[in-house]
Protein backbone atom coordinates (compact mmCIF):
# COMPACT_ATOMS: atom_id res chain seq x y z
CA UNK A 1 0.00 0.00 0.00
CA UNK A 2 1.23 3.07 -0.86
CA UNK A 3 1.36 5.25 1.84
CA UNK A 4 2.88 8.35 1.26
CA UNK A 5 -0.31 9.19 -0.48
CA UNK A 6 -2.31 9.91 2.63
CA UNK A 7 1.17 12.04 3.89
CA UNK A 8 0.79 15.75 4.05
CA UNK A 9 3.86 17.26 2.38
CA UNK A 10 6.13 19.92 3.66
CA UNK A 11 4.56 23.30 3.27
CA UNK A 12 1.73 21.60 1.67
CA UNK A 13 -2.04 23.71 2.54
CA UNK A 14 -4.34 20.68 2.70
CA UNK A 15 -8.23 20.97 1.24
CA UNK A 16 -10.22 18.78 3.68
CA UNK A 17 -12.54 18.26 1.18
CA UNK A 18 -10.64 17.40 -1.84
CA UNK A 19 -9.66 14.54 0.94
CA UNK A 20 -11.69 11.21 0.64
CA UNK A 21 -13.16 10.20 3.87
CA UNK A 22 -14.15 6.31 2.15
CA UNK A 23 -11.23 5.63 0.04
CA UNK A 24 -10.96 1.83 0.70
CA UNK A 25 -7.17 1.64 -1.90
CA UNK A 26 -9.31 -1.20 -3.63
CA UNK A 27 -9.54 -3.76 -1.13
CA UNK A 28 -12.04 -6.18 -0.10
CA UNK A 29 -12.83 -5.66 3.81
CA UNK A 30 -12.39 -9.08 4.02
CA UNK A 31 -8.88 -8.45 2.42
CA UNK A 32 -7.94 -5.96 4.31
CA UNK A 33 -8.93 -7.42 7.87
CA UNK A 34 -6.49 -10.19 6.90
CA UNK A 35 -3.94 -8.15 6.08
CA UNK A 36 -4.25 -5.59 9.70
CA UNK A 37 -4.53 -9.25 11.52
CA UNK A 38 -1.10 -10.08 10.12
CA UNK A 39 0.60 -6.57 10.60
CA UNK A 40 -0.24 -7.01 14.21
CA UNK A 41 2.61 -9.54 15.21
CA UNK A 42 5.04 -7.74 12.74
CA UNK A 43 4.30 -5.04 15.12
CA UNK A 44 4.57 -6.99 17.96
CA UNK A 45 7.92 -8.13 16.35
CA UNK A 46 8.89 -4.59 16.06
CA UNK A 47 8.29 -3.25 19.86
CA UNK A 48 10.13 -5.96 21.10
CA UNK A 49 13.41 -4.57 19.44
CA UNK A 50 12.45 -0.96 20.15
CA UNK A 51 11.62 -1.77 23.83
CA UNK A 52 14.94 -3.74 24.21
CA UNK A 53 17.03 -1.03 22.60
CA UNK A 54 15.99 1.69 24.49
CA UNK A 55 17.90 4.07 22.34
CA UNK A 56 14.43 5.80 20.56
CA UNK A 57 10.86 6.12 21.15
CA UNK A 58 7.71 6.75 19.12
CA UNK A 59 4.71 9.42 19.51
CA UNK A 60 1.51 8.72 17.73
CA UNK A 61 -0.84 11.65 18.53
CA UNK A 62 -4.69 10.92 17.62
CA UNK A 63 -7.05 13.87 16.50
CA UNK A 64 -10.47 13.67 15.30
CA UNK A 65 -14.09 15.04 15.21
CA UNK A 66 -16.33 13.44 17.64
CA UNK A 67 -17.11 9.35 16.72
CA UNK A 68 -13.85 10.07 14.44
CA UNK A 69 -12.86 7.13 15.30
CA UNK A 70 -9.77 7.64 17.90
CA UNK A 71 -11.12 5.26 20.23
CA UNK A 72 -11.70 2.61 18.42
CA UNK A 73 -7.80 3.17 17.11
CA UNK A 74 -6.77 2.74 20.23
CA UNK A 75 -8.70 -0.60 20.90
CA UNK A 76 -8.35 -2.32 17.01
CA UNK A 77 -4.68 -1.01 16.24
CA UNK A 78 -2.80 -0.45 19.41
CA UNK A 79 -3.60 -3.39 21.11
CA UNK A 80 -1.09 -5.05 18.68
CA UNK A 81 1.29 -4.03 21.24
CA UNK A 82 2.67 -5.14 24.86
CA UNK A 83 1.06 -3.25 27.21
CA UNK A 84 4.44 -3.41 29.34
CA UNK A 85 6.16 -0.93 26.10
CA UNK A 86 2.98 0.71 25.53
CA UNK A 87 1.13 4.36 27.30
CA UNK A 88 -1.99 5.85 26.31
CA UNK A 89 -2.45 8.99 27.36
CA UNK A 90 -5.70 10.94 27.10
CA UNK A 91 -6.15 14.49 27.29
CA UNK A 92 -9.58 15.62 28.11
CA UNK A 93 -10.55 19.72 29.39
CA UNK A 94 -7.45 21.13 31.28
CA UNK A 95 -7.27 21.05 34.95
CA UNK A 96 -7.01 24.34 36.92
CA UNK A 97 -3.20 23.59 37.61
CA UNK A 98 -2.74 22.35 33.63
CA UNK A 99 -4.28 25.88 32.87
CA UNK A 100 -1.91 27.81 34.70
CA UNK A 101 1.50 26.22 32.89
CA UNK A 102 1.84 27.00 28.82
CA UNK A 103 -0.11 24.47 26.62
CA UNK A 104 2.86 22.37 25.93
CA UNK A 105 3.62 21.25 29.78
CA UNK A 106 1.34 18.78 30.19
CA UNK A 107 1.81 16.87 26.68
CA UNK A 108 5.63 17.01 27.77
CA UNK A 109 5.19 15.12 31.12
CA UNK A 110 3.73 12.17 28.90
CA UNK A 111 5.87 11.93 26.47
CA UNK A 112 7.40 8.20 25.62
CA UNK A 113 10.73 7.41 27.32
CA UNK A 114 13.48 5.68 25.36
CA UNK A 115 12.03 1.91 24.17
CA UNK A 116 8.74 2.95 24.45
CA UNK A 117 5.61 3.91 22.14
CA UNK A 118 2.86 6.53 23.28
CA UNK A 119 -0.50 7.43 22.30
CA UNK A 120 -1.73 11.01 22.39
CA UNK A 121 -5.54 10.15 22.33
CA UNK A 122 -6.44 14.30 21.58
CA UNK A 123 -2.92 16.22 22.04
CA UNK A 124 -1.34 19.35 22.75
CA UNK A 125 -2.98 19.99 19.28
CA UNK A 126 -6.42 20.60 21.13
CA UNK A 127 -5.11 24.02 22.06
CA UNK A 128 -5.31 25.00 18.15
CA UNK A 129 -8.64 23.49 17.67
CA UNK A 130 -11.53 23.30 20.18
CA UNK A 131 -10.08 27.06 21.43
CA UNK A 132 -9.79 28.30 17.74
CA UNK A 133 -13.44 26.92 16.90
CA UNK A 134 -14.66 28.88 20.25
CA UNK A 135 -12.65 32.09 19.62
CA UNK A 136 -10.45 31.52 22.71
CA UNK A 137 -7.60 32.74 21.05
CA UNK A 138 -7.32 34.83 17.93
CA UNK A 139 -5.80 33.54 14.60
CA UNK A 140 -2.40 35.16 15.30
CA UNK A 141 -2.54 32.78 18.69
CA UNK A 142 -3.34 30.03 16.69
CA UNK A 143 -0.44 30.53 14.53
CA UNK A 144 2.00 31.38 17.02
CA UNK A 145 0.98 28.07 19.09
CA UNK A 146 1.37 25.78 15.80
CA UNK A 147 5.22 27.23 15.55
CA UNK A 148 5.57 26.09 19.79
CA UNK A 149 4.14 22.90 18.71
CA UNK A 150 6.35 22.57 15.84
CA UNK A 151 9.47 23.13 17.92
CA UNK A 152 8.57 21.30 20.69
CA UNK A 153 8.23 18.24 17.93
CA UNK A 154 11.27 19.19 16.78
CA UNK A 155 13.16 18.86 20.00
CA UNK A 156 11.04 15.06 20.30
CA UNK A 157 12.37 14.29 16.97
CA UNK A 158 16.24 16.02 18.27
CA UNK A 159 16.28 13.40 20.99
CA UNK A 160 14.73 10.15 19.03
CA UNK A 161 11.79 9.88 19.20
CA UNK A 162 9.60 9.66 16.12
CA UNK A 163 6.71 11.32 15.93
CA UNK A 164 4.02 10.15 13.82
CA UNK A 165 0.37 12.32 13.67
CA UNK A 166 -2.57 10.77 12.39
CA UNK A 167 -5.93 12.92 11.16
CA UNK A 168 -8.89 10.47 10.93
CA UNK A 169 -11.25 11.50 8.21
CA UNK A 170 -14.94 11.19 8.18
CA UNK A 171 -17.10 12.61 6.46
CA UNK A 172 -20.15 14.47 8.23
CA UNK A 173 -22.64 11.70 7.69
CA UNK A 174 -20.60 8.88 8.79
CA UNK A 175 -20.29 10.90 12.01
CA UNK A 176 -24.08 11.21 12.12
CA UNK A 177 -24.40 7.35 11.52
CA UNK A 178 -21.86 6.77 14.39
CA UNK A 179 -23.83 8.87 16.47
CA UNK A 180 -27.25 8.03 15.92
CA UNK A 181 -25.48 4.19 17.34
CA UNK A 182 -24.91 5.75 20.74
CA UNK A 183 -27.87 7.02 20.76
CA UNK A 184 -30.02 3.58 19.51
CA UNK A 185 -27.38 1.09 21.73
CA UNK A 186 -28.05 1.25 25.65
CA UNK A 187 -24.34 0.05 26.09
CA UNK A 188 -22.74 2.76 23.83
CA UNK A 189 -25.12 5.68 25.20
CA UNK A 190 -22.45 6.66 27.37
CA UNK A 191 -20.36 7.67 25.21
CA UNK A 192 -22.81 10.22 23.58
CA UNK A 193 -22.72 13.89 24.69
CA UNK A 194 -24.93 16.13 23.89
CA UNK A 195 -21.80 18.26 23.61
CA UNK A 196 -21.13 16.48 20.97
CA UNK A 197 -23.67 18.09 18.87
CA UNK A 198 -22.89 21.47 19.58
CA UNK A 199 -19.44 20.71 18.11
CA UNK A 200 -21.20 19.27 15.39
CA UNK A 201 -22.77 22.43 14.57
CA UNK A 202 -19.19 24.06 14.02
CA UNK A 203 -18.43 21.41 11.11
CA UNK A 204 -16.57 24.24 8.60
CA UNK A 205 -15.28 25.95 11.94
CA UNK A 206 -13.51 22.74 12.87
CA UNK A 207 -12.71 21.62 9.13
CA UNK A 208 -10.78 25.06 8.99
CA UNK A 209 -9.02 24.47 12.37
CA UNK A 210 -7.68 21.56 11.21
CA UNK A 211 -6.33 22.49 8.21
CA UNK A 212 -4.41 24.79 9.68
CA UNK A 213 -3.22 22.15 12.09
CA UNK A 214 -2.04 20.14 9.49
CA UNK A 215 0.65 22.72 8.19
CA UNK A 216 2.98 21.38 10.87
CA UNK A 217 3.39 18.39 8.92
CA UNK A 218 7.56 18.03 8.81
CA UNK A 219 9.71 15.33 7.25
CA UNK A 220 10.74 13.85 10.78
CA UNK A 221 6.97 14.76 12.55
CA UNK A 222 4.61 14.71 9.60
CA UNK A 223 0.60 13.99 9.48
CA UNK A 224 -0.89 11.57 7.63
CA UNK A 225 -4.98 12.19 6.84
CA UNK A 226 -6.60 8.89 7.86
CA UNK A 227 -9.92 8.28 5.32
CA UNK A 228 -11.63 6.76 8.36
CA UNK A 229 -15.35 6.35 7.35
CA UNK A 230 -14.34 2.57 7.07
CA UNK A 231 -12.89 0.98 10.39
CA UNK A 232 -11.39 -2.10 8.33
CA UNK A 233 -9.42 0.23 6.36
CA UNK A 234 -8.28 2.95 8.87
CA UNK A 235 -7.03 0.54 11.09
CA UNK A 236 -5.23 -1.21 8.16
CA UNK A 237 -3.65 1.83 7.05
CA UNK A 238 -2.23 3.30 10.15
CA UNK A 239 -0.99 -0.31 10.85
CA UNK A 240 1.34 0.14 7.84
CA UNK A 241 2.32 3.32 8.51
CA UNK A 242 3.46 1.97 12.05
CA UNK A 243 5.03 -0.62 10.48
CA UNK A 244 6.85 1.09 7.79
CA UNK A 245 7.98 3.61 10.68
CA UNK A 246 9.48 1.12 13.10
CA UNK A 247 10.98 -0.70 10.20
CA UNK A 248 12.81 2.79 9.18
CA UNK A 249 14.01 3.61 12.74
CA UNK A 250 15.34 0.10 12.47
CA UNK A 251 15.33 -0.63 16.49
CA UNK A 252 17.74 -3.68 17.18
CA UNK A 253 18.48 -5.92 20.38
CA UNK A 254 21.36 -4.19 22.10
CA UNK A 255 24.74 -5.16 21.88
CA UNK A 256 26.41 -6.85 25.62
CA UNK A 257 29.93 -7.72 26.61
CA UNK A 258 28.76 -10.63 27.85
CA UNK A 259 29.99 -14.41 26.79
CA UNK A 260 27.13 -16.72 27.55
CA UNK A 261 29.04 -19.65 27.14
CA UNK A 262 31.35 -18.69 30.26
CA UNK A 263 28.70 -17.95 32.12
CA UNK A 264 27.14 -20.94 34.34
CA UNK A 265 24.14 -20.41 36.56
CA UNK A 266 24.67 -22.38 39.89
CA UNK B 1 -11.46 -23.76 39.25
CA UNK B 2 -11.03 -22.59 42.91
CA UNK B 3 -9.15 -19.45 42.74
CA UNK B 4 -9.37 -19.41 46.64
CA UNK B 5 -7.02 -22.15 47.13
CA UNK B 6 -3.80 -20.03 46.14
CA UNK B 7 -5.42 -16.95 48.03
CA UNK B 8 -3.37 -15.90 51.32
CA UNK B 9 -6.14 -16.10 54.15
CA UNK B 10 -5.95 -12.71 56.37
CA UNK B 11 -3.46 -13.37 58.97
CA UNK B 12 -2.11 -16.90 57.23
CA UNK B 13 1.95 -17.89 57.48
CA UNK B 14 2.82 -18.77 54.50
CA UNK B 15 5.54 -21.60 54.07
CA UNK B 16 6.44 -21.11 50.14
CA UNK B 17 7.90 -24.33 50.59
CA UNK B 18 4.83 -25.67 51.08
CA UNK B 19 3.76 -24.08 48.01
CA UNK B 20 3.55 -25.95 44.89
CA UNK B 21 5.50 -24.37 42.04
CA UNK B 22 4.32 -26.50 39.28
CA UNK B 23 0.39 -26.77 40.05
CA UNK B 24 -1.92 -27.67 37.19
CA UNK B 25 -5.36 -27.80 39.12
CA UNK B 26 -4.96 -31.27 36.72
CA UNK B 27 -6.09 -29.47 33.43
CA UNK B 28 -3.45 -30.15 30.15
CA UNK B 29 -1.89 -27.63 28.74
CA UNK B 30 -4.45 -27.48 25.51
CA UNK B 31 -7.47 -27.17 27.34
CA UNK B 32 -5.84 -24.53 30.05
CA UNK B 33 -4.94 -22.44 27.08
CA UNK B 34 -7.99 -22.52 25.36
CA UNK B 35 -9.79 -21.61 28.38
CA UNK B 36 -7.41 -18.46 28.74
CA UNK B 37 -7.88 -17.36 25.61
CA UNK B 38 -12.08 -17.95 26.13
CA UNK B 39 -11.60 -15.49 28.94
CA UNK B 40 -10.13 -12.37 27.11
CA UNK B 41 -13.06 -11.65 25.79
CA UNK B 42 -15.12 -11.54 28.78
CA UNK B 43 -11.89 -9.39 30.52
CA UNK B 44 -12.52 -7.23 27.53
CA UNK B 45 -16.10 -7.19 28.33
CA UNK B 46 -15.78 -6.33 31.90
CA UNK B 47 -12.68 -3.59 31.62
CA UNK B 48 -15.31 -1.60 29.32
CA UNK B 49 -17.77 -1.81 32.04
CA UNK B 50 -15.73 -0.38 34.20
CA UNK B 51 -14.25 2.17 32.16
CA UNK B 52 -17.49 3.59 31.02
CA UNK B 53 -18.54 3.82 34.68
CA UNK B 54 -15.36 5.71 35.94
CA UNK B 55 -16.77 4.59 39.65
CA UNK B 56 -14.27 1.99 40.65
CA UNK B 57 -10.49 1.48 39.82
CA UNK B 58 -8.46 -2.14 39.68
CA UNK B 59 -4.57 -2.53 40.49
CA UNK B 60 -2.81 -5.31 40.10
CA UNK B 61 0.54 -6.04 41.80
CA UNK B 62 2.97 -8.65 39.96
CA UNK B 63 6.37 -9.26 42.22
CA UNK B 64 8.30 -12.31 41.56
CA UNK B 65 11.47 -13.53 41.45
CA UNK B 66 13.85 -12.79 38.34
CA UNK B 67 12.65 -14.73 35.46
CA UNK B 68 9.68 -15.31 37.45
CA UNK B 69 7.41 -14.31 34.85
CA UNK B 70 6.39 -10.52 35.14
CA UNK B 71 7.10 -9.73 31.90
CA UNK B 72 5.36 -12.51 29.98
CA UNK B 73 2.29 -11.94 32.39
CA UNK B 74 1.79 -9.06 31.42
CA UNK B 75 2.05 -10.06 27.94
CA UNK B 76 0.05 -12.38 27.60
CA UNK B 77 -3.01 -11.97 30.10
CA UNK B 78 -3.09 -7.79 30.17
CA UNK B 79 -3.21 -7.40 26.32
CA UNK B 80 -6.92 -8.82 26.84
CA UNK B 81 -7.90 -4.93 27.25
CA UNK B 82 -8.00 -2.20 25.39
CA UNK B 83 -4.72 -0.05 25.77
CA UNK B 84 -6.84 3.15 26.55
CA UNK B 85 -7.85 1.51 30.30
CA UNK B 86 -4.77 -0.11 31.20
CA UNK B 87 -1.68 1.25 32.45
CA UNK B 88 1.78 -0.62 33.52
CA UNK B 89 3.90 1.30 35.79
CA UNK B 90 7.59 -0.53 36.19
CA UNK B 91 9.67 0.78 38.93
CA UNK B 92 13.12 0.33 39.06
CA UNK B 93 15.68 1.32 40.89
CA UNK B 94 14.56 4.21 42.41
CA UNK B 95 16.07 8.03 41.24
CA UNK B 96 17.51 10.46 43.53
CA UNK B 97 13.86 12.22 43.70
CA UNK B 98 12.25 9.00 44.38
CA UNK B 99 14.90 8.23 47.19
CA UNK B 100 14.31 11.91 48.48
CA UNK B 101 10.64 11.13 49.28
CA UNK B 102 8.95 7.86 51.57
CA UNK B 103 9.06 4.68 49.59
CA UNK B 104 5.43 4.65 48.75
CA UNK B 105 5.52 8.38 47.31
CA UNK B 106 6.43 7.35 43.71
CA UNK B 107 3.99 4.09 43.90
CA UNK B 108 0.95 7.07 45.10
CA UNK B 109 1.39 8.51 41.90
CA UNK B 110 0.75 5.38 39.61
CA UNK B 111 -2.23 4.72 40.83
CA UNK B 112 -5.09 4.32 39.06
CA UNK B 113 -7.84 6.85 38.42
CA UNK B 114 -11.04 5.77 38.49
CA UNK B 115 -12.17 3.93 35.10
CA UNK B 116 -8.41 2.37 34.82
CA UNK B 117 -7.32 -0.75 35.34
CA UNK B 118 -2.97 -0.22 36.04
CA UNK B 119 -0.29 -3.03 37.02
CA UNK B 120 2.50 -2.66 39.05
CA UNK B 121 5.22 -4.72 37.69
CA UNK B 122 7.38 -4.96 40.60
CA UNK B 123 6.05 -2.11 43.45
CA UNK B 124 6.37 -1.12 46.63
CA UNK B 125 7.02 -4.22 48.10
CA UNK B 126 10.48 -4.09 46.55
CA UNK B 127 10.77 -1.78 49.04
CA UNK B 128 10.86 -4.56 51.87
CA UNK B 129 12.59 -7.49 49.45
CA UNK B 130 15.70 -6.22 48.23
CA UNK B 131 16.09 -3.98 50.64
CA UNK B 132 15.94 -6.51 53.47
CA UNK B 133 17.65 -9.34 51.52
CA UNK B 134 20.95 -6.92 51.36
CA UNK B 135 20.66 -6.24 54.81
CA UNK B 136 19.56 -2.05 53.96
CA UNK B 137 16.68 -2.11 56.29
CA UNK B 138 16.19 -4.19 59.15
CA UNK B 139 13.48 -6.56 60.23
CA UNK B 140 11.50 -4.19 62.23
CA UNK B 141 11.92 -1.36 59.64
CA UNK B 142 11.02 -3.70 57.06
CA UNK B 143 7.67 -4.67 59.62
CA UNK B 144 7.17 -0.89 60.01
CA UNK B 145 6.78 -0.28 56.26
CA UNK B 146 4.66 -3.68 55.64
CA UNK B 147 2.38 -1.77 57.93
CA UNK B 148 2.81 1.24 56.10
CA UNK B 149 1.67 -0.90 52.99
CA UNK B 150 -1.21 -2.07 54.68
CA UNK B 151 -2.87 0.92 55.91
CA UNK B 152 -1.89 2.48 52.24
CA UNK B 153 -3.73 0.06 50.33
CA UNK B 154 -7.17 0.42 52.85
CA UNK B 155 -6.70 3.90 51.90
CA UNK B 156 -7.24 3.04 48.01
CA UNK B 157 -9.76 -0.01 48.31
CA UNK B 158 -11.43 2.68 50.79
CA UNK B 159 -11.86 4.82 47.61
CA UNK B 160 -12.70 2.31 45.07
CA UNK B 161 -9.64 0.93 44.11
CA UNK B 162 -9.62 -3.02 44.35
CA UNK B 163 -6.04 -3.81 44.88
CA UNK B 164 -5.30 -7.79 43.96
CA UNK B 165 -1.21 -9.30 44.33
CA UNK B 166 0.12 -11.74 42.71
CA UNK B 167 2.91 -13.45 44.03
CA UNK B 168 4.58 -15.51 41.06
CA UNK B 169 5.76 -18.77 42.36
CA UNK B 170 8.59 -20.39 40.56
CA UNK B 171 11.10 -23.47 42.09
CA UNK B 172 14.76 -22.51 41.24
CA UNK B 173 14.98 -25.46 38.76
CA UNK B 174 12.62 -23.68 36.48
CA UNK B 175 14.40 -20.08 37.36
CA UNK B 176 17.63 -21.59 36.11
CA UNK B 177 16.01 -22.92 33.05
CA UNK B 178 14.80 -19.98 32.23
CA UNK B 179 17.78 -17.74 32.93
CA UNK B 180 19.11 -20.41 30.70
CA UNK B 181 17.05 -20.03 28.04
CA UNK B 182 18.37 -15.94 27.91
CA UNK B 183 22.08 -16.84 27.43
CA UNK B 184 20.84 -19.34 24.84
CA UNK B 185 19.02 -17.33 22.12
CA UNK B 186 20.55 -13.77 21.10
CA UNK B 187 17.08 -12.31 20.40
CA UNK B 188 16.68 -12.93 24.65
CA UNK B 189 20.18 -12.14 26.13
CA UNK B 190 19.37 -8.36 26.57
CA UNK B 191 16.99 -9.74 28.94
CA UNK B 192 19.60 -11.25 31.10
CA UNK B 193 21.70 -9.49 33.82
CA UNK B 194 24.42 -10.89 35.85
CA UNK B 195 22.90 -8.99 39.29
CA UNK B 196 20.29 -11.93 38.51
CA UNK B 197 22.43 -14.52 39.23
CA UNK B 198 23.94 -12.81 42.35
CA UNK B 199 20.24 -12.68 43.27
CA UNK B 200 19.56 -16.22 42.70
CA UNK B 201 22.57 -16.69 45.07
CA UNK B 202 20.37 -15.19 47.73
CA UNK B 203 17.46 -17.73 47.30
CA UNK B 204 16.72 -18.67 50.99
CA UNK B 205 16.65 -14.81 51.56
CA UNK B 206 14.23 -13.93 49.31
CA UNK B 207 12.09 -16.74 50.25
CA UNK B 208 11.97 -15.32 53.73
CA UNK B 209 11.20 -11.92 52.55
CA UNK B 210 8.50 -13.25 50.51
CA UNK B 211 6.75 -14.93 52.66
CA UNK B 212 6.48 -11.87 55.32
CA UNK B 213 5.47 -9.72 52.23
CA UNK B 214 2.39 -12.27 51.91
CA UNK B 215 1.21 -11.27 55.65
CA UNK B 216 0.01 -7.74 54.36
CA UNK B 217 -2.95 -9.96 52.36
CA UNK B 218 -6.41 -8.58 53.49
CA UNK B 219 -9.71 -9.32 52.07
CA UNK B 220 -10.12 -6.30 49.80
CA UNK B 221 -5.70 -6.36 48.80
CA UNK B 222 -5.54 -10.31 48.88
CA UNK B 223 -2.50 -11.78 47.84
CA UNK B 224 -2.15 -15.17 45.66
CA UNK B 225 0.68 -17.40 45.50
CA UNK B 226 0.23 -18.02 41.84
CA UNK B 227 2.21 -21.47 40.90
CA UNK B 228 4.52 -20.57 37.95
CA UNK B 229 6.37 -22.75 36.43
CA UNK B 230 3.55 -23.71 33.83
CA UNK B 231 3.17 -20.54 32.07
CA UNK B 232 0.16 -21.58 30.58
CA UNK B 233 -1.58 -22.23 33.87
CA UNK B 234 0.01 -18.90 35.53
CA UNK B 235 -2.31 -17.37 32.75
CA UNK B 236 -5.22 -18.96 33.19
CA UNK B 237 -5.03 -18.70 37.01
CA UNK B 238 -4.35 -14.83 36.79
CA UNK B 239 -7.04 -14.57 33.93
CA UNK B 240 -9.76 -16.39 36.06
CA UNK B 241 -8.52 -14.17 39.42
CA UNK B 242 -9.21 -10.92 37.56
CA UNK B 243 -12.04 -11.89 35.61
CA UNK B 244 -14.10 -12.86 39.02
CA UNK B 245 -12.94 -9.50 40.78
CA UNK B 246 -14.56 -7.64 37.79
CA UNK B 247 -17.49 -9.65 38.36
CA UNK B 248 -16.81 -9.19 41.97
CA UNK B 249 -16.45 -5.70 41.09
CA UNK B 250 -20.17 -5.19 39.15
CA UNK B 251 -19.48 -2.06 37.37
CA UNK B 252 -21.69 -0.93 34.94
CA UNK B 253 -22.93 1.42 32.44
CA UNK B 254 -23.77 4.55 34.10
CA UNK B 255 -26.93 6.10 34.23
CA UNK B 256 -27.83 8.75 32.30
CA UNK B 257 -30.80 11.17 32.25
CA UNK B 258 -30.77 12.12 28.26
CA UNK B 259 -34.01 10.46 26.48
CA UNK B 260 -32.42 8.93 23.04
CA UNK B 261 -35.46 9.41 21.44
CA UNK B 262 -36.06 12.62 21.63
CA UNK B 263 -32.61 13.70 20.18
CA UNK B 264 -32.36 14.36 16.73
CA UNK B 265 -28.71 14.40 14.73
CA UNK B 266 -29.22 17.21 12.08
Amino acid sequence: MKTETYRVKVGQKVKLSDWNTDDNAGLKKREGKKRAKALQDELALWQERLYAESGQALLVVLQARDAGGKDGTVKHVFDAFNPNGIQVANFKVPTEDEQAHDFLWRVHAKTPRKGMIAVFNRSHYEDVLVTRVHDLIDRPTAQRRLEHIQRFEELLTDSGTRVLKFYLHVSKDEQKERLQARLDDPEKLWKFSEADLAERGHWEAYTRAFQDALTTSTVAAPWYVIPADHKWFRNLLISEILLETLKDMNPDFPETNLNPKKITIE
